[in-house]
Protein backbone atom coordinates (compact mmCIF):
# COMPACT_ATOMS: atom_id res chain seq x y z
CA UNK A 1 0.00 0.00 0.00
CA UNK A 2 1.37 3.57 -0.77
CA UNK A 3 1.82 6.23 2.47
CA UNK A 4 -0.89 7.61 0.55
CA UNK A 5 -3.30 5.51 1.17
CA UNK A 6 -2.25 4.66 4.79
CA UNK A 7 -3.18 8.18 5.25
CA UNK A 8 -6.20 7.62 3.64
CA UNK A 9 -6.96 4.59 5.27
CA UNK A 10 -6.47 6.30 8.83
CA UNK A 11 -8.93 5.07 11.26
CA UNK A 12 -9.61 8.54 12.95
CA UNK A 13 -11.18 9.33 9.53
CA UNK A 14 -14.05 7.32 10.38
CA UNK A 15 -14.68 8.24 13.86
CA UNK A 16 -17.01 10.69 14.16
CA UNK A 17 -15.64 14.42 15.00
CA UNK A 18 -16.79 16.05 17.75
CA UNK A 19 -16.74 19.97 17.31
CA UNK A 20 -15.60 23.24 19.97
CA UNK A 21 -15.31 26.19 19.82
CA UNK A 22 -15.13 29.83 20.99
CA UNK A 23 -18.01 32.43 21.39
CA UNK A 24 -17.07 36.06 21.22
CA UNK A 25 -17.86 39.10 19.80
CA UNK A 26 -15.22 40.17 18.20
CA UNK A 27 -13.13 37.09 19.01
CA UNK A 28 -9.52 38.86 17.56
CA UNK A 29 -6.73 37.12 18.34
CA UNK A 30 -7.66 34.77 20.56
CA UNK A 31 -5.18 31.92 21.93
CA UNK A 32 -8.17 29.35 22.35
CA UNK A 33 -8.06 27.64 18.88
CA UNK A 34 -4.31 26.75 19.13
CA UNK A 35 -4.29 25.40 22.74
CA UNK A 36 -7.24 23.19 22.36
CA UNK A 37 -7.04 22.14 18.70
CA UNK A 38 -2.83 21.18 19.84
CA UNK A 39 -4.29 19.26 22.54
CA UNK A 40 -6.78 17.09 21.02
CA UNK A 41 -4.08 16.52 18.09
CA UNK A 42 -1.95 15.18 21.27
CA UNK A 43 -4.32 13.52 22.28
CA UNK A 44 -4.67 11.75 18.75
CA UNK A 45 -8.50 13.34 19.19
CA UNK A 46 -10.84 13.23 16.42
CA UNK A 47 -12.29 16.56 17.46
CA UNK A 48 -11.77 20.48 16.45
CA UNK A 49 -12.30 23.49 17.50
CA UNK A 50 -13.44 26.32 15.84
CA UNK A 51 -14.12 30.63 16.44
CA UNK A 52 -17.37 31.82 15.86
CA UNK A 53 -18.13 35.63 16.10
CA UNK A 54 -21.43 35.76 17.49
CA UNK A 55 -23.49 39.31 17.73
CA UNK A 56 -25.41 39.75 21.24
CA UNK A 57 -28.76 39.45 19.47
CA UNK A 58 -27.68 36.34 17.59
CA UNK A 59 -26.72 34.51 21.10
CA UNK A 60 -29.86 32.67 21.73
CA UNK A 61 -30.01 31.56 18.31
CA UNK A 62 -26.36 30.27 18.56
CA UNK A 63 -27.51 28.22 21.66
CA UNK A 64 -29.74 26.57 20.00
CA UNK A 65 -27.32 25.77 16.86
CA UNK A 66 -25.19 23.87 19.50
CA UNK A 67 -28.00 21.92 20.25
CA UNK A 68 -29.09 21.41 16.54
CA UNK A 69 -25.64 20.44 15.66
CA UNK A 70 -24.55 18.82 18.65
CA UNK A 71 -21.70 21.19 19.55
CA UNK A 72 -20.07 19.62 22.72
CA UNK A 73 -18.34 22.20 24.27
CA UNK A 74 -17.22 26.39 23.83
CA UNK A 75 -15.60 29.01 25.23
CA UNK A 76 -16.99 31.87 26.26
CA UNK A 77 -15.90 35.28 26.14
CA UNK A 78 -16.94 38.83 26.29
CA UNK A 79 -19.56 40.22 25.87
CA UNK A 80 -21.70 36.83 26.29
CA UNK A 81 -20.49 35.55 29.75
CA UNK A 82 -23.16 36.84 31.60
CA UNK A 83 -26.13 36.71 29.04
CA UNK A 84 -25.15 33.36 28.72
CA UNK A 85 -27.09 32.08 31.86
CA UNK A 86 -30.53 31.81 30.94
CA UNK A 87 -29.65 30.30 27.96
CA UNK A 88 -28.32 27.02 29.63
CA UNK A 89 -29.76 23.96 31.31
CA UNK A 90 -27.95 23.85 34.26
CA UNK A 91 -25.35 26.06 35.90
CA UNK A 92 -22.60 25.01 38.24
CA UNK A 93 -22.07 26.59 41.61
CA UNK A 94 -18.84 28.23 40.89
CA UNK A 95 -20.06 29.72 38.25
CA UNK A 96 -22.98 30.84 39.92
CA UNK A 97 -20.63 32.39 42.46
CA UNK A 98 -19.11 34.14 39.43
CA UNK A 99 -22.52 35.27 37.96
CA UNK A 100 -20.52 34.35 34.54
CA UNK A 101 -19.89 31.43 32.25
CA UNK A 102 -16.39 31.10 30.20
CA UNK A 103 -17.29 27.76 29.73
CA UNK A 104 -20.19 25.70 28.21
CA UNK A 105 -19.96 21.22 28.25
CA UNK A 106 -22.45 18.81 27.62
CA UNK A 107 -23.69 16.16 30.40
CA UNK A 108 -26.81 13.72 29.54
CA UNK A 109 -27.66 15.59 26.70
CA UNK A 110 -27.88 18.67 28.75
CA UNK A 111 -26.02 22.25 28.27
CA UNK A 112 -24.22 22.95 31.39
CA UNK A 113 -22.32 26.16 31.86
CA UNK A 114 -19.17 26.08 34.27
CA UNK A 115 -16.53 29.00 35.03
CA UNK A 116 -12.99 27.84 35.00
CA UNK A 117 -11.55 31.28 35.36
CA UNK A 118 -11.69 30.28 39.37
CA UNK A 119 -9.97 27.26 39.09
CA UNK A 120 -7.06 29.36 36.28
CA UNK A 121 -6.86 31.67 38.74
CA UNK A 122 -5.81 29.47 41.86
CA UNK A 123 -4.04 26.61 40.07
CA UNK A 124 -0.27 28.58 40.09
CA UNK A 125 -1.17 29.60 43.84
CA UNK A 126 -1.65 25.81 44.80
CA UNK A 127 1.59 26.13 47.02
CA UNK A 128 0.61 29.11 48.49
CA UNK A 129 -0.88 29.37 52.03
CA UNK A 130 -3.42 32.15 51.03
CA UNK A 131 -5.57 31.35 54.67
CA UNK A 132 -2.81 33.59 56.37
CA UNK A 133 -2.41 36.17 53.21
CA UNK A 134 -3.52 39.61 53.00
CA UNK A 135 -4.46 40.20 49.39
CA UNK A 136 -4.80 43.42 47.25
CA UNK A 137 -7.08 42.97 44.36
CA UNK A 138 -7.00 45.72 41.75
CA UNK A 139 -10.24 46.56 39.49
CA UNK A 140 -13.35 45.50 40.32
CA UNK A 141 -14.67 44.34 36.49
CA UNK A 142 -15.73 41.05 35.53
CA UNK A 143 -12.46 39.05 36.06
CA UNK A 144 -12.49 40.35 39.29
CA UNK A 145 -15.56 38.43 40.39
CA UNK A 146 -13.20 35.36 39.63
CA UNK A 147 -10.85 35.92 41.53
CA UNK A 148 -13.01 37.48 44.79
CA UNK A 149 -15.07 34.30 44.15
CA UNK A 150 -11.82 31.91 43.98
CA UNK A 151 -10.04 33.59 46.93
CA UNK A 152 -13.51 33.26 49.02
CA UNK A 153 -12.90 29.91 48.12
CA UNK A 154 -9.82 29.04 49.57
CA UNK A 155 -10.20 31.31 52.51
CA UNK A 156 -7.98 34.04 51.91
CA UNK A 157 -7.42 35.94 55.51
CA UNK A 158 -8.67 39.38 53.83
CA UNK A 159 -8.47 40.42 50.84
CA UNK A 160 -9.10 44.96 50.02
CA UNK A 161 -9.81 45.90 46.97
CA UNK A 162 -9.58 49.30 45.05
CA UNK A 163 -10.73 50.87 41.39
CA UNK A 164 -9.44 54.10 40.03
CA UNK A 165 -12.99 54.90 39.04
CA UNK A 166 -14.32 55.72 43.02
CA UNK A 167 -17.47 53.79 43.90
CA UNK A 168 -17.75 51.39 40.87
CA UNK A 169 -15.81 48.34 43.51
CA UNK A 170 -18.58 48.47 46.10
CA UNK A 171 -21.09 46.19 44.86
CA UNK A 172 -17.67 43.75 44.77
CA UNK A 173 -16.91 44.10 48.12
CA UNK A 174 -19.86 43.82 49.34
CA UNK A 175 -20.88 40.54 47.52
CA UNK A 176 -17.84 38.67 48.85
CA UNK A 177 -16.92 40.66 52.61
CA UNK A 178 -13.81 42.10 51.04
CA UNK A 179 -12.35 45.09 52.17
CA UNK A 180 -13.15 48.84 50.13
CA UNK A 181 -9.68 50.70 49.60
CA UNK A 182 -9.80 54.27 48.01
CA UNK A 183 -7.41 54.13 44.87
CA UNK A 184 -5.00 56.73 46.14
CA UNK A 185 -4.37 54.71 49.66
CA UNK A 186 -3.80 51.40 47.91
CA UNK A 187 0.07 51.24 48.48
CA UNK A 188 -0.75 51.97 52.39
CA UNK A 189 -1.99 48.38 51.87
CA UNK A 190 0.27 45.73 53.65
CA UNK A 191 -0.51 43.04 51.06
CA UNK A 192 1.39 39.72 50.51
CA UNK A 193 -0.44 39.32 47.05
CA UNK A 194 -1.53 41.94 44.69
CA UNK A 195 -3.56 41.28 41.86
CA UNK A 196 -4.24 43.11 38.50
CA UNK A 197 -7.25 42.70 37.08
CA UNK A 198 -7.38 45.99 35.59
CA UNK A 199 -6.55 46.56 32.14
CA UNK A 200 -3.61 48.35 32.59
CA UNK A 201 -0.74 46.79 31.03
CA UNK A 202 -2.83 45.07 28.04
CA UNK A 203 -1.78 45.45 23.90
CA UNK A 204 -2.70 48.34 22.69
CA UNK A 205 -3.37 52.25 24.09
CA UNK A 206 -2.52 51.01 28.22
CA UNK A 207 0.39 48.88 27.31
CA UNK A 208 2.88 51.27 29.00
CA UNK A 209 0.76 51.74 31.95
CA UNK A 210 0.41 49.98 35.65
CA UNK A 211 -1.84 50.31 38.22
CA UNK A 212 0.67 50.00 41.00
CA UNK A 213 4.19 51.44 41.94
CA UNK A 214 5.84 48.66 43.99
CA UNK A 215 8.25 50.88 45.42
CA UNK A 216 5.66 52.52 47.26
CA UNK A 217 4.63 49.80 48.70
CA UNK A 218 5.25 48.28 52.21
CA UNK A 219 7.81 45.02 51.98
CA UNK A 220 8.06 43.60 55.47
CA UNK A 221 10.61 40.48 55.13
CA UNK A 222 9.97 37.01 54.12
CA UNK A 223 9.80 34.03 55.90
CA UNK A 224 9.64 30.96 54.19
CA UNK A 225 9.48 30.29 50.36
CA UNK A 226 5.60 29.39 51.34
CA UNK A 227 5.21 32.82 52.14
CA UNK A 228 6.64 34.61 49.36
CA UNK A 229 5.64 38.06 48.29
CA UNK A 230 3.50 37.73 44.75
CA UNK A 231 2.60 39.83 42.17
CA UNK A 232 -0.29 37.81 40.16
CA UNK A 233 -1.37 39.56 36.46
CA UNK A 234 -4.26 38.32 34.81
CA UNK A 235 -3.49 40.14 31.62
CA UNK A 236 -1.80 37.78 29.31
CA UNK A 237 -1.34 39.97 26.18
CA UNK A 238 1.33 40.82 26.27
CA UNK A 239 2.39 38.27 29.37
CA UNK A 240 5.05 40.43 30.39
CA UNK A 241 3.81 43.50 31.64
CA UNK A 242 5.02 46.92 33.29
CA UNK A 243 3.37 46.10 36.18
CA UNK A 244 5.04 41.88 36.20
CA UNK A 245 8.74 43.22 35.45
CA UNK A 246 8.43 46.36 38.40
CA UNK A 247 7.51 43.64 40.51
CA UNK A 248 10.28 41.60 40.04
CA UNK A 249 12.44 44.34 40.63
CA UNK A 250 11.06 44.83 44.00
CA UNK A 251 11.89 41.21 44.72
CA UNK A 252 8.36 39.82 44.29
CA UNK A 253 7.72 36.15 42.81
CA UNK A 254 5.33 36.51 39.82
CA UNK A 255 2.41 34.91 38.14
CA UNK A 256 1.67 35.88 34.73
CA UNK A 257 -1.80 35.90 33.04
CA UNK A 258 -0.26 33.17 30.58
CA UNK A 259 0.32 30.67 33.58
CA UNK A 260 -3.49 31.41 34.31
CA UNK A 261 -5.22 31.27 31.03
CA UNK A 262 -3.32 28.12 30.75
CA UNK A 263 -4.68 27.11 33.83
CA UNK A 264 -8.16 27.80 32.93
CA UNK A 265 -8.13 26.52 29.55
CA UNK A 266 -6.95 23.05 30.64
CA UNK A 267 -9.76 22.95 33.14
CA UNK A 268 -11.84 23.24 30.32
CA UNK A 269 -9.62 20.58 28.17
CA UNK A 270 -10.48 18.47 31.22
CA UNK A 271 -14.19 19.28 31.44
CA UNK A 272 -14.35 18.06 27.56
CA UNK A 273 -12.06 14.90 27.42
CA UNK A 274 -11.03 14.04 31.10
CA UNK A 275 -7.55 14.48 29.72
CA UNK A 276 -5.06 17.29 30.86
CA UNK A 277 -3.56 19.79 28.05
CA UNK A 278 0.23 18.59 27.14
CA UNK A 279 2.29 20.64 29.75
CA UNK A 280 4.89 21.59 27.23
CA UNK A 281 1.99 23.85 25.53
CA UNK A 282 2.52 26.61 28.19
CA UNK A 283 6.52 26.99 27.54
CA UNK A 284 5.21 26.67 23.52
CA UNK A 285 2.73 30.11 24.62
CA UNK A 286 5.52 31.48 26.49
CA UNK A 287 8.05 31.35 23.36
CA UNK A 288 5.23 32.46 20.65
CA UNK B 1 12.31 21.08 20.02
CA UNK B 2 11.20 17.10 20.59
CA UNK B 3 8.61 15.85 17.83
CA UNK B 4 5.71 16.10 20.28
CA UNK B 5 6.66 20.10 20.40
CA UNK B 6 7.36 20.17 16.26
CA UNK B 7 3.63 18.54 16.06
CA UNK B 8 2.20 21.14 18.32
CA UNK B 9 3.70 23.85 16.44
CA UNK B 10 2.18 22.31 13.02
CA UNK B 11 1.05 25.30 11.25
CA UNK B 12 -2.29 24.02 10.45
CA UNK B 13 -3.53 24.22 14.04
CA UNK B 14 -3.31 27.97 14.07
CA UNK B 15 -5.62 28.01 10.24
CA UNK B 16 -9.15 28.80 10.69
CA UNK B 17 -11.06 25.58 10.36
CA UNK B 18 -13.83 25.21 7.71
CA UNK B 19 -16.61 23.07 8.67
CA UNK B 20 -18.78 20.60 6.08
CA UNK B 21 -20.85 17.75 6.51
CA UNK B 22 -23.75 15.56 5.75
CA UNK B 23 -27.23 16.56 6.85
CA UNK B 24 -30.04 13.72 6.13
CA UNK B 25 -32.57 12.16 8.98
CA UNK B 26 -31.68 8.73 9.36
CA UNK B 27 -28.35 8.86 8.18
CA UNK B 28 -27.41 5.53 8.84
CA UNK B 29 -24.04 4.64 7.40
CA UNK B 30 -23.18 7.68 5.04
CA UNK B 31 -19.74 7.05 3.28
CA UNK B 32 -19.65 10.75 2.86
CA UNK B 33 -17.84 11.66 5.92
CA UNK B 34 -15.12 9.16 4.98
CA UNK B 35 -14.69 10.11 1.77
CA UNK B 36 -14.64 14.00 2.39
CA UNK B 37 -12.35 13.97 5.06
CA UNK B 38 -10.14 11.81 3.35
CA UNK B 39 -10.14 14.68 0.55
CA UNK B 40 -9.46 17.38 3.21
CA UNK B 41 -6.32 15.40 4.50
CA UNK B 42 -4.76 14.44 0.96
CA UNK B 43 -4.99 18.29 0.66
CA UNK B 44 -3.54 19.06 4.19
CA UNK B 45 -6.44 21.18 4.06
CA UNK B 46 -7.83 22.85 7.84
CA UNK B 47 -11.18 21.54 7.00
CA UNK B 48 -13.27 19.24 8.34
CA UNK B 49 -16.52 17.20 7.50
CA UNK B 50 -19.45 16.15 10.10
CA UNK B 51 -22.94 14.20 9.79
CA UNK B 52 -25.93 15.87 11.49
CA UNK B 53 -29.11 14.33 11.55
CA UNK B 54 -31.63 16.69 10.97
CA UNK B 55 -35.40 15.99 11.62
CA UNK B 56 -37.77 17.39 8.93
CA UNK B 57 -39.02 20.13 11.27
CA UNK B 58 -35.77 21.65 12.06
CA UNK B 59 -34.25 22.18 8.54
CA UNK B 60 -35.19 25.65 8.73
CA UNK B 61 -32.93 25.98 12.03
CA UNK B 62 -30.16 23.83 10.09
CA UNK B 63 -29.91 26.58 7.41
CA UNK B 64 -29.94 29.30 9.66
CA UNK B 65 -27.44 27.32 11.61
CA UNK B 66 -24.88 27.42 8.86
CA UNK B 67 -25.50 31.02 8.18
CA UNK B 68 -24.67 32.09 11.88
CA UNK B 69 -21.66 29.47 12.33
CA UNK B 70 -20.13 30.18 8.95
CA UNK B 71 -20.70 25.96 7.51
CA UNK B 72 -19.11 25.89 4.04
CA UNK B 73 -21.25 23.57 2.48
CA UNK B 74 -23.16 20.49 2.89
CA UNK B 75 -23.82 17.07 1.42
CA UNK B 76 -27.86 16.77 1.77
CA UNK B 77 -29.67 13.53 1.64
CA UNK B 78 -33.10 12.28 1.95
CA UNK B 79 -35.42 13.29 2.95
CA UNK B 80 -34.22 17.15 2.54
CA UNK B 81 -33.31 17.19 -1.26
CA UNK B 82 -36.67 18.83 -2.35
CA UNK B 83 -37.91 20.96 0.67
CA UNK B 84 -34.35 23.03 0.95
CA UNK B 85 -35.30 24.03 -2.31
CA UNK B 86 -37.04 27.53 -1.23
CA UNK B 87 -34.64 27.95 2.21
CA UNK B 88 -31.43 28.71 -0.04
CA UNK B 89 -30.40 31.56 -1.44
CA UNK B 90 -29.58 30.65 -4.97
CA UNK B 91 -30.56 27.36 -7.05
CA UNK B 92 -28.22 26.03 -10.35
CA UNK B 93 -29.95 25.09 -13.51
CA UNK B 94 -29.46 21.49 -13.15
CA UNK B 95 -30.42 21.44 -9.61
CA UNK B 96 -33.99 23.38 -10.61
CA UNK B 97 -34.22 20.41 -13.01
CA UNK B 98 -34.22 17.98 -11.29
CA UNK B 99 -36.41 19.52 -8.54
CA UNK B 100 -33.39 18.95 -5.62
CA UNK B 101 -30.76 19.67 -4.47
CA UNK B 102 -27.91 17.08 -3.09
CA UNK B 103 -24.92 20.03 -2.49
CA UNK B 104 -24.89 23.44 -0.62
CA UNK B 105 -21.97 25.76 -1.25
CA UNK B 106 -21.29 28.90 -0.58
CA UNK B 107 -20.34 31.68 -2.91
CA UNK B 108 -20.16 35.90 -1.75
CA UNK B 109 -21.57 34.90 1.28
CA UNK B 110 -24.61 33.15 0.05
CA UNK B 111 -26.14 29.58 -0.17
CA UNK B 112 -26.25 28.12 -3.21
CA UNK B 113 -28.36 24.93 -4.07
CA UNK B 114 -26.54 22.16 -6.79
CA UNK B 115 -27.10 18.84 -7.42
CA UNK B 116 -24.14 16.96 -8.47
CA UNK B 117 -26.00 13.46 -9.25
CA UNK B 118 -26.41 14.39 -12.61
CA UNK B 119 -22.40 14.89 -13.42
CA UNK B 120 -21.96 11.70 -10.98
CA UNK B 121 -24.60 10.04 -13.21
CA UNK B 122 -22.80 10.81 -16.54
CA UNK B 123 -19.41 10.42 -15.32
CA UNK B 124 -18.47 6.98 -15.80
CA UNK B 125 -20.83 7.86 -19.72
CA UNK B 126 -18.15 10.29 -20.56
CA UNK B 127 -16.47 7.64 -23.37
CA UNK B 128 -20.05 6.47 -24.47
CA UNK B 129 -21.78 8.21 -27.07
CA UNK B 130 -25.21 9.05 -25.84
CA UNK B 131 -27.03 10.42 -28.96
CA UNK B 132 -26.76 7.15 -30.97
CA UNK B 133 -27.85 5.25 -27.58
CA UNK B 134 -31.59 4.06 -26.61
CA UNK B 135 -31.65 3.98 -22.59
CA UNK B 136 -33.92 1.75 -20.20
CA UNK B 137 -34.76 3.98 -16.81
CA UNK B 138 -35.90 1.19 -14.12
CA UNK B 139 -37.42 3.43 -11.49
CA UNK B 140 -38.91 7.02 -11.30
CA UNK B 141 -37.88 8.50 -7.72
CA UNK B 142 -36.07 11.43 -6.66
CA UNK B 143 -32.92 9.60 -8.64
CA UNK B 144 -34.08 8.69 -11.59
CA UNK B 145 -34.88 12.30 -11.84
CA UNK B 146 -30.97 13.36 -12.19
CA UNK B 147 -30.86 10.43 -14.39
CA UNK B 148 -32.99 11.96 -16.55
CA UNK B 149 -32.21 15.15 -15.85
CA UNK B 150 -28.07 13.72 -17.69
CA UNK B 151 -29.78 11.98 -20.07
CA UNK B 152 -31.21 14.93 -21.59
CA UNK B 153 -28.34 17.03 -20.94
CA UNK B 154 -26.24 14.46 -23.34
CA UNK B 155 -29.06 14.41 -25.58
CA UNK B 156 -29.51 10.70 -25.08
CA UNK B 157 -31.52 9.17 -28.65
CA UNK B 158 -34.84 7.41 -26.45
CA UNK B 159 -34.96 7.06 -23.31
CA UNK B 160 -38.02 4.58 -21.91
CA UNK B 161 -38.84 4.69 -18.27
CA UNK B 162 -40.96 2.04 -16.40
CA UNK B 163 -41.56 1.03 -12.79
CA UNK B 164 -43.02 -2.02 -10.76
CA UNK B 165 -46.05 0.22 -9.61
CA UNK B 166 -48.49 1.32 -12.59
CA UNK B 167 -48.57 4.52 -13.88
CA UNK B 168 -46.21 6.67 -11.00
CA UNK B 169 -43.68 7.15 -13.94
CA UNK B 170 -46.05 9.28 -16.02
CA UNK B 171 -44.96 12.69 -14.99
CA UNK B 172 -41.38 11.81 -15.24
CA UNK B 173 -41.87 10.98 -18.87
CA UNK B 174 -43.91 13.89 -19.24
CA UNK B 175 -41.91 16.20 -18.24
CA UNK B 176 -38.76 14.83 -19.53
CA UNK B 177 -39.74 13.36 -22.84
CA UNK B 178 -39.30 9.68 -22.14
CA UNK B 179 -41.30 7.13 -23.32
CA UNK B 180 -43.39 5.37 -20.84
CA UNK B 181 -43.05 1.47 -21.19
CA UNK B 182 -45.45 -1.39 -18.83
CA UNK B 183 -43.56 -2.85 -16.06
CA UNK B 184 -44.03 -6.73 -17.78
CA UNK B 185 -43.01 -5.46 -21.34
CA UNK B 186 -39.69 -3.98 -20.14
CA UNK B 187 -37.62 -6.85 -21.71
CA UNK B 188 -38.74 -6.17 -25.09
CA UNK B 189 -37.01 -2.56 -25.41
CA UNK B 190 -33.81 -3.02 -27.16
CA UNK B 191 -32.09 -0.86 -25.06
CA UNK B 192 -27.98 -0.17 -25.29
CA UNK B 193 -27.71 0.99 -21.29
CA UNK B 194 -30.23 -0.35 -18.56
CA UNK B 195 -30.29 1.75 -15.59
CA UNK B 196 -31.50 1.00 -12.16
CA UNK B 197 -32.75 2.98 -10.06
CA UNK B 198 -34.84 0.92 -7.80
CA UNK B 199 -34.00 -0.20 -4.00
CA UNK B 200 -33.99 -3.59 -5.69
CA UNK B 201 -30.77 -4.95 -4.83
CA UNK B 202 -29.95 -2.66 -2.10
CA UNK B 203 -28.89 -3.96 1.21
CA UNK B 204 -31.46 -5.18 3.22
CA UNK B 205 -35.22 -6.83 2.45
CA UNK B 206 -34.32 -5.91 -1.11
CA UNK B 207 -30.61 -7.52 -1.30
CA UNK B 208 -31.37 -10.48 -3.13
CA UNK B 209 -33.63 -8.97 -6.29
CA UNK B 210 -32.92 -7.63 -8.99
CA UNK B 211 -35.84 -5.38 -11.47
CA UNK B 212 -33.90 -7.17 -14.41
CA UNK B 213 -33.73 -9.90 -16.20
CA UNK B 214 -30.73 -9.91 -18.73
CA UNK B 215 -31.42 -13.66 -19.85
CA UNK B 216 -34.64 -12.12 -21.36
CA UNK B 217 -33.25 -9.16 -22.84
CA UNK B 218 -32.98 -8.50 -26.79
CA UNK B 219 -29.15 -8.84 -27.78
CA UNK B 220 -27.76 -7.07 -30.94
CA UNK B 221 -24.50 -7.53 -31.76
CA UNK B 222 -21.78 -5.71 -31.04
CA UNK B 223 -20.03 -2.93 -33.01
CA UNK B 224 -16.92 -0.50 -31.29
CA UNK B 225 -16.54 -0.59 -27.74
CA UNK B 226 -18.12 2.93 -27.78
CA UNK B 227 -21.00 0.96 -28.80
CA UNK B 228 -20.92 -1.55 -25.93
CA UNK B 229 -23.94 -2.75 -24.32
CA UNK B 230 -23.69 -1.28 -20.52
CA UNK B 231 -25.69 -1.88 -17.48
CA UNK B 232 -25.71 0.74 -14.88
CA UNK B 233 -27.15 0.48 -11.25
CA UNK B 234 -27.19 3.28 -8.82
CA UNK B 235 -27.41 0.86 -6.19
CA UNK B 236 -24.17 1.44 -4.28
CA UNK B 237 -24.45 -1.00 -1.02
CA UNK B 238 -23.96 -3.45 -1.88
CA UNK B 239 -22.20 -2.03 -5.31
CA UNK B 240 -22.12 -5.27 -6.37
CA UNK B 241 -25.88 -6.83 -6.64
CA UNK B 242 -27.50 -9.53 -8.03
CA UNK B 243 -28.27 -6.91 -11.24
CA UNK B 244 -24.31 -6.24 -12.43
CA UNK B 245 -23.67 -9.81 -11.53
CA UNK B 246 -26.16 -11.73 -14.59
CA UNK B 247 -25.65 -7.96 -16.30
CA UNK B 248 -21.79 -9.69 -16.27
CA UNK B 249 -22.50 -12.71 -17.03
CA UNK B 250 -24.94 -11.72 -20.49
CA UNK B 251 -21.84 -9.98 -21.42
CA UNK B 252 -22.42 -6.63 -20.69
CA UNK B 253 -20.06 -3.87 -19.67
CA UNK B 254 -20.93 -2.73 -15.81
CA UNK B 255 -20.91 0.30 -13.82
CA UNK B 256 -21.53 0.53 -10.34
CA UNK B 257 -23.24 3.05 -8.12
CA UNK B 258 -19.84 3.42 -5.63
CA UNK B 259 -18.50 4.75 -9.09
CA UNK B 260 -21.46 7.41 -9.52
CA UNK B 261 -21.23 8.03 -5.70
CA UNK B 262 -17.86 8.60 -6.03
CA UNK B 263 -18.26 11.08 -8.78
CA UNK B 264 -20.77 13.27 -7.29
CA UNK B 265 -18.82 13.41 -4.39
CA UNK B 266 -16.04 14.44 -6.62
CA UNK B 267 -18.25 17.27 -7.87
CA UNK B 268 -18.74 18.36 -4.50
CA UNK B 269 -15.27 18.32 -3.43
CA UNK B 270 -14.45 20.51 -6.08
CA UNK B 271 -17.15 22.97 -5.84
CA UNK B 272 -16.06 23.31 -2.24
CA UNK B 273 -12.13 23.42 -2.65
CA UNK B 274 -11.37 23.73 -5.97
CA UNK B 275 -9.83 20.43 -6.32
CA UNK B 276 -10.77 16.54 -6.82
CA UNK B 277 -10.46 14.21 -4.70
CA UNK B 278 -7.38 11.38 -4.96
CA UNK B 279 -7.85 9.16 -7.21
CA UNK B 280 -6.69 6.46 -4.93
CA UNK B 281 -10.20 6.99 -3.17
CA UNK B 282 -12.35 4.98 -5.01
CA UNK B 283 -10.09 1.66 -5.15
CA UNK B 284 -10.02 2.25 -1.31
CA UNK B 285 -13.54 2.40 -1.15
CA UNK B 286 -14.14 -1.28 -3.60
CA UNK B 287 -11.91 -2.66 -0.93
CA UNK B 288 -13.67 -1.38 2.03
Amino acid sequence: MKPGNRKIMDNRIDAPIRLYGVVGWPLGQSLSPFVHNAGFRALGSAAVYLRWEISPERLPAFVESMRLLDIQGCSVTIPHKISLLPLLDDISPQASAVGAVNTIYRKNNRLCGENTDITGFLMPLRETSLESTDVLLLGAGGAARAVAAGLALRRARCVFVTTPSDKTHLPLAEQFGLVPVPWQSRHDVNARLVVNTTPLGMRGKHEDETPYDFTLASSESVGSPRDARIAYDIVYNPWETRFLREAKLAGRQCVTGLDMFFAQANAQFHLWTGQNLPDTLLSVLRAR
